[in-house]
């Protein structure tokens, strides 16, 4: 997971560089940073044209001017003089006709301002319904962290509930519940002590931080956007920069900001050197401050430690996934983009061990003909666009590097679109060669455009061996699985015999070092010493724990290769791990489940979120139609029933329109409204086509019900039940 | 919720301490700790006796000792020797006796051994099948956290949407989740930064950490079950100091604790003092180093906070309940009984705002009829035990303070016995006026009775608007409602008008202090001073900025009793909390639902947990009865309707025999197995009866999904469907 949020961390801000450089909404076609960070080659020729043109044409104008004023000087003919200052006019119009497509090739257009006003339109809904909140707002809040109110709650816990459903329970996952606070060992073990850092400069007068990597980029484009007087070749730099940016080291950073004066943002003061910060939340177990702990950044890691007992728990067989939903926790330098980069998230991840030889799943032919939006490594590289290809395809022609990883791709993008994510604004893009890690085997991330750009809301990834062999190694503990042979197998094996008695009398004190120097060699090693013995009697062999070679004779050991029998093999599985970031994909679910349409009378716009009834945070409205106390007694009948069936609802008893209701309650999202305007039947209202049904009073639970449960559809109810006029909504 | 976890600590402990005190099981009739501590002095009687009785027979046998000693070296005739002889044996016996019986008084018997014996089997039984297990084991693990293996997750998982459906969606509560890493303003606005501590004491040699009144309450505990010698009047002492041991401050503490000689348990080295360790677990937010903040000790912070945009969420009306599950954590110093004392725990927490001038609840009559267990102030005082009394009767009798905690009460009742909680080892226990904070208004535990004692697992109080007011005045926020009248109400109002030009004529430079003083005085005080002036013509003051009396003339204020027009009431409503510890209900859970009983061949004891199918990890299992490729067939379409019916199930197609499977799943705890021994029906086996009947292939799954739904009861189905012999199980 780690490499996933590393990552997301370059990604969601390279969705944001995207928007504003390219000041135009981001389609389908549009590539991923890394590969956009090349094609910018390609754009950097017209661009570089305008801005060519822009300077000649600059230059041109000022000379036009100075040979005005020096017609002026010297009291030149009036005709003479209008002439050039006509001149003058044409040749600013040019300037100002190369400005505006200069401008339009860099950014800065409608397209992003549309991005951020339809965001604005979104945002606000959310907050001032309770979607969500800044945490601790009463105290001016913390950066980076949020609350989900009320409808946020009930969204997250709707998704969550189906994401058990769907993986945990659908697969027979063994589910499990780690603390956050973990101590050192453990994440010294998994890497994030050493290596899970962001460089950070300070202000080097009010300490103030920043992440050095996000102030040489504002730099760049700001100075790419907003300053048409540089040079195409300078802009070409800025441009590289921005290219290379994540692979800069501390110092290259450093001296970047150092040779374009970047100051701090806020106080101009200067800036110290780039450091590493680590972003774990650090505390201290226990009272002796002698045992450090952090919040776990990723629940990962929690799995790997139990990997014993629970293959244990599984029969000792393999293949089966674990999973975990909980808390994880970033100590962001500076969070910036809401609730897409946050200090403490949710995450749910599964890792699904496997035997590294047999990657195939038995189930992968219920999804291989699925077909969705795929962006492999080569269509990145070479400048090309996302595009569908049926999974099965994907997986023959070995796009995707096995079936199991293939299937989870496959029921990633059938939870995402089930929850009711647009299908044609989420695609899987591969990790190039050099985003992944070098014990990965490959690597694909589920990105949901969104305002903010292509996110990455979920990383799936074949790890190979690497985590569980990295707590192996720490711990003593052999995290292994062992396949039994039905029958035992005869495997050639190299044998190391070092001949104690001749060792001891050649090297004394020393013999012990020797052998165990002798006995570590690797087959190439042995086979090259076993030819060297054989032509030349003697071989000179490098023994490291002594620091000097020695020279072994034919007599002081023996290498063969025998036959050996073995019963069974035993070996590390790989791990394939899906890894859900659940705060990322409910924030994109809010923008793709956002619209407006005009209220009756047309005077104003009014929000409705169309979530699907599985996440929507209410199922249904009860509302009597007018305040009157029959009306109110039916309506309580029908919100016990309700409650009985386990359908979450809201009764609204006040005498506001009824029109008005409805707009509050499409504004949270609420897909089926029950209307009582008698004591007998009731109306039941769909959200979206704001069409109405007549029902009994008895009936109008279980109506609901079957169409929240996903058993019957509207179309359905609406072929059942005699229509209702819409009346005053 | 600080109060029940800051109490927990005493309560579980004292738990401990009831059993190894007493020796026997402890049963409905014993009183609360600190009851219990009272009737210490009417038990002393029978102890002391005892006690005393023993140092007489010792100090009877030695001089008998002694006399046969002389008789011997003064060569005394043999039959004189003997019956000395005699006499000494039949003091020995009978001070045997008086021994065994002194014993029995102070504990150490067979309860508290049974006690320890039945933990350890359903321990090993849930470490064995990873219903739980200390967390990072291959590390040798963190005392204090544990986790959750999968039937444990899935058992806490069942237990939380339960408490979602019975507390959140039945009573249409606000729902929120806040982060858990908490900046310091708030939680020192909640007390906790200057007040969640306990005491603590150090090895000074090796600087391990102990918790102060953990080695005093040791002390004193080992001191008199284990050395009989003692005086009575010591005896009385060390149970003086275990009555007291919550209210000794850190010197008193440190003083017993170098009067008794106690040192350092593993080393014996001298202990440092006593001093206040606080038990949060802190971080820093941000980069910076500057701000601190801690991990939240309890989930309720989060909601005050919040008080003002819920309110406007409930449309500015009252009553209304906001709640959230979350992780909270306690940075114990030395945790000790299991998963009833951890660093990181599940709370789930109601926070109800209610009116403080009316606290009836609409609902209260759907839980007036309930009677159970219940332990008022005044029974504990009296040394009484625990009695059943209907909850309207309490309510209406003031045992209860009001009918909003009494339906949250009933309601507690109902979720722990839906769960499975033991209704006879369930009691509420009302806080005695010394447990309470000054603020609150009433306070019950719902405890429930396992292993270790009686252990508070929810907190129920009535906390008046204490926490409102210090986020209030921390940070400047007004956390208030408001009650609009529907017509002005004319109110008396007490005017109090400083004249301030006598007032500076007289106090010159003091006059602010004297107008504000004035400004300040209650309505007693400024009434008493009205009759004073009117009286005497003058009146002295305290001025409390001044330091001192004033003389204040009648000229210098006038004191009226006004009429004024109000159109709103502005206070600060009550809120009454539900605090639920998870994890030591899911323990108690545990313990309530084991049981032994003897395998078909008599020749062992199989474990089973009688959980209700409600929070059963797995409700069913699926076993072809041989391995047989059509019986796996049916056995995987089964599985199937098992799924899509949302149930989740295991199914095991090994070719263990049947009734081994059987006892395997009994010890998960799976109510119900379906097992195929024919292509068109099949047998269901219930758990606890182990009776089986015969159903259909297609009918399996809804058979099973009725009667784990709750629509229908074994009895129902057993009445339904031809029955099954039992045949191998």
């Amino acid at each position: 997971m780690r490499s996933l949020f590393a990552l997301i961390s370059s990604s969601a801000s390279s969705g944001h560089h995207l928007f504003s450089l390219l000041g135009s909404r981001c389609s389908l076609t549009l590539p991923a940073h890394q590969a956009f960070r090349r094609r910018l080659v390609l754009m950097d020729a017209s661009e570089q044209i305008l801005r060519q043109a822009f300077a000649e044409k600059q230059s041109a104008v000022e000379a036009q001017g100075h040979a005005v004023r020096a017609l002026k000087a010297t009291g030149a003919a009036k005709p003479e003089i209008d002439a050039a200052i006509e001149s003058l006019n044409g040749l600013k119009l040019e300037k100002a006709s190369i400005e505006r497509q200069l401008q339009a090739a860099i950014g800065g257009g409608d397209g992003s301002l549309n991005r951020e006003t339809f965001r604005q339109a979104v945002v606000n809904t959310l907050e001032r319904r309770l979607f969500y909140i800044p945490s601790f707002k009463i105290y001016r809040g913390v950066a980076g962290l949020y609350d989900y109110g009320p409808p946020g709650c009930a969204v997250k816990s709707n998704v969550l509930a189906f994401w058990r459903q769907h993986f945990v329970l659908e697969e027979n996952m063994l589910e499990v519940d780690c603390p956050c606070v973990t101590p050192e060992v453990v994440l010294k073990a998994s890497g994030h002590v050493d290596k899970f850092t962001d460089l950070m400069v300070k202000d080097e007068k009010t300490g103030t931080c920043y992440r050095a990597d996000h102030l040489l980029k504002d730099f760049c484009n700001e100075k790419l956007q907003k300053d048409l007087s540089i040079s195409p070749e300078k802009a070409a730099e800025l441009r590289h920069v921005l290219a290379v940016l994540d692979d800069l080291s501390s110092e290259q950073l450093g001296a970047k900001i150092k040779e374009y004066g970047i100051t701090a943002p806020d106080t101009k003061n200067p800036l110290s050197d780039p450091y590493p910060f680590n972003l774990m939340f650090q505390t201290s177990i226990g009272p002796s401050g002698l045992s450090p702990g952090y919040m776990r950044p990723e629940t990962a890691q929690g799995i790997f430690v139990n990997f014993k007992d629970l293959y244990y728990y599984n029969g000792n067989k393999l293949p089966f996934a674990a999973a975990q939903i909980g808390q994880a926790f970033r100590n962001e330098i500076s969070p910036r983009q809401g609730l897409l980069r946050v200090r403490e998230f949710t995450l749910a991840e599964i890792e699904h061990f496997v035997d590294p030889e047999n990657k195939s799943h038995p189930k992968f032919s219920e999804v291989a003909n699925l077909e969705f939006l795929m962006f492999p490594r080569e269509e990145q590289m070479s400048g090309h666009s996302a595009k569908r290809i049926p999974l099965g395809e994907a997986v023959s022609r070995g796009i995707v590097n096995n079936e199991t990883l293939g299937y989870f791709i496959g029921r990633v993008y059938l939870f995402l679109t089930r929850l009711g994510i647009d299908k044609d604004r989420l695609r899987f893009r591969q990790h190039l060669a050099n985003e992944m890690a070098h014990y990965a085997a490959d690597c694909w991330d589920a990105e949901i455009e969104c305002s903010y750009g292509w996110i990455e809301c979920v990383g799936i990834a074949d790890r190979s061996a690497y985590d569980l062999r990295a707590h192996s190694e720490k711990s003593g503990v052999a995290l292994v699985a062992q396949e039994k042979f039905l029958e035992p197998r005869e495997v050639e094996k190299l044998v190391i015999n070092p001949v104690k008695k001749e060792l001891g009398l050649a090297f004394k004190g020393n013999q012990r070092m020797v052998v165990e120097a002798l006995e570590a060699m690797n087959e190439k090693e042995a086979l090259e010493m076993k030819a060297t013995l054989e032509s030349k009697e003697e071989s000179a062999f490098y023994v490291c724990t002594l620091g000097k070679n020695v020279t072994i004779k034919k007599n002081m050991v023996t290498i063969s290769k025998e036959i050996k029998k073995e019963h069974q093999r035993v070996f590390t599985p790989s791990v394939i791990e899906p890894s859900f970031g659940i705060g990322r994909i409910i924030f994109c679910l809010f923008e793709h489940s956002f619209y407006t349409r005009p209220s009756k009378a047309g005077d104003e716009q009014l929000n409705v979120f169309r979530f699907p009834p599985l996440v929507a945070p209410i199922k249904c409205t009860v509302f009597p139609l007018v305040q009157q106390q029959q009306y109110e007694e039916v309506a309580k009948v029908i919100s016990q029933s309700l409650t009985t069936a386990g359908i979450s609802h809201k009764i609204d008893i006040t005498g506001t329109s009824i029109g008005k209701r409805y707009a509050r309650t499409d504004e949270l999202g609420v897909p089926f409204a029950i209307t009582v305007d008698s004591t007998s039947s009731v109306t039941i209202r769909e959200r979206d086509s704001k069409d109405q049904v007549r029902v009994n009073v008895g009936e109008a639970a279980s109506v609901v019900k079957e169409v929240t449960d996903g058993r019957q559809t509207w179309v359905d109810v609406w072929s059942t039940f005699p229509h209702h006029s819409a009346g005053p909504a």
